[in-house]
């Protein structure tokens, strides 16, 4: 049977780092809230929540017969396991763990760039706020964690940090890029150069047949401003 | 050889989740910079940096010969492998991952509260607008989180989430369940008596003889002003 996502439907969000990963290794799922609505989530997470067990605290979760698995992270970690999407021997799989927690470090600053004041309130709400929040997002934290990741990306001889095989880390890494260029466009044009390794990684994950295919098919969604990453021209800057 | 323990002096921090662990199960560890002072810290990641390896993002880490692993989650895992913190099945253990994930969650929202428009900013410079983070977590974030975490203290016939042997998820909901009542004594003192099975695993925990004498110890930092979770008055109500 096939692996369901369940995710918020409309919006590429913190789903597309689970997406990108089974995309690119041809992993069948399906998406039970972008088929039915969002209805199909907020039933399945309800009846989880009273079923006794471990439930989700939030979407994204992957669904596998009587398993779901919360958490970015967690759920990348898990296929990586059964899909050969990690390493050749533990301490690099602890290696890549760690990369891919550090992802979700920068993924909740970027929710918080938009949302400073308030996780649950609009961004219209607190758009002075998220003006402080991005500048310094922008001009620390993203050299602080691209320069991380740089260094990661050149462990070994490239294009991904293990080398010639994709792992979960380089396939939300990929993704991250992107989001960033979506979010800040004059900002990470200013920044690029100083990042080869990681610009190469990209490059080197979505020219991958599956992931060109995914991202030409109308399963991928473009990036929006009810996702993680949002475009408001007014909090970016080179 | 011990394992030693990365993390900035003079705070508790998240330093503090990994402590509650390795206390609790009497692992012997030591820690460098509370020994020798920050700069142990900072030498010790700038060789870790430059080393070619998975270098850590951040503090705390944890040492044991040449492995080094960073991120709470991901320690405490790596822990309770090694010294039986976790369950008895694999499924249980996801399920026990996802829960301390969920935690890593609050407790960047917890810092989140302090520092919501720059997070390498003080938090005099951020007060008004820490006003506003902390009136919605109070509000909205505590009910949210604690409601999950006490269905999941109800997973069992307690005190603890499996029933009676405690795991990482108990080290950390305990001390979670103590930052928060030192950070918002007003509303914790109003919230309480909603969470009846998550203030008896948090008992349950801190009786422990070997987190008794912890406490009673000097090895323990009471929580401050530099740490994660803060006391400022003005962010406070019932």
């Amino acid at each position: 049977m096939a692996y369901r996502l369940y995710y918020w439907p409309g919006l590429p969000g913190r789903g597309e780092f689970v997406r990108m990963a089974l995309e690119a290794a041809e992993i069948p799922y399906s998406e039970p809230a972008r088929d039915d609505g969002v209805e199909a989530l907020l039933s399945d997470m309800e009846k989880r929540e009273e079923g006794g067990g471990f439930a989700p605290f939030a979407p994204p979760y992957l669904v596998d017969g009587d398993v779901a698995v919360a958490q970015v992270a967690h759920i990348l970690t898990w296929l990586a396991d059964r899909h050969g999407l990690g390493g050749d021997d533990p301490q690099t799989d602890l290696g890549l763990i760690q990369l891919q927690l550090t992802i979700t470090d920068i993924v909740a600053e970027v929710h918080n760039v938009h949302h400073p004041v308030g996780s649950g309130a609009y961004y219209a709400d607190q758009k002075d706020e998220a003006k402080r929040t991005a500048a310094q997002f922008r001009e620390d934290r993203i050299p602080k964690f691209l320069g991380h990741f740089e260094r990661a990306a050149a462990l070994n001889d490239g294009p991904f940090v293990l080398g010639g095989k994709w792992t979960h880390v380089d396939s939300s890494l990929a993704l991250l890029i992107d989001g960033l260029h979506y979010m800040f466009p004059r900002r990470m044009a200013a920044v690029k150069s100083d990042y080869p390794k990681l610009y190469a990684l990209r490059d080197a994950f979505v020219d991958l047949p599956a992931i060109a295919a995914y991202r030409a098919s109308d399963r991928c969604q473009g990036f929006n401003e009810d996702g993680i990453f949002r475009h408001y021209p007014e909090l970016d800057a080179a």
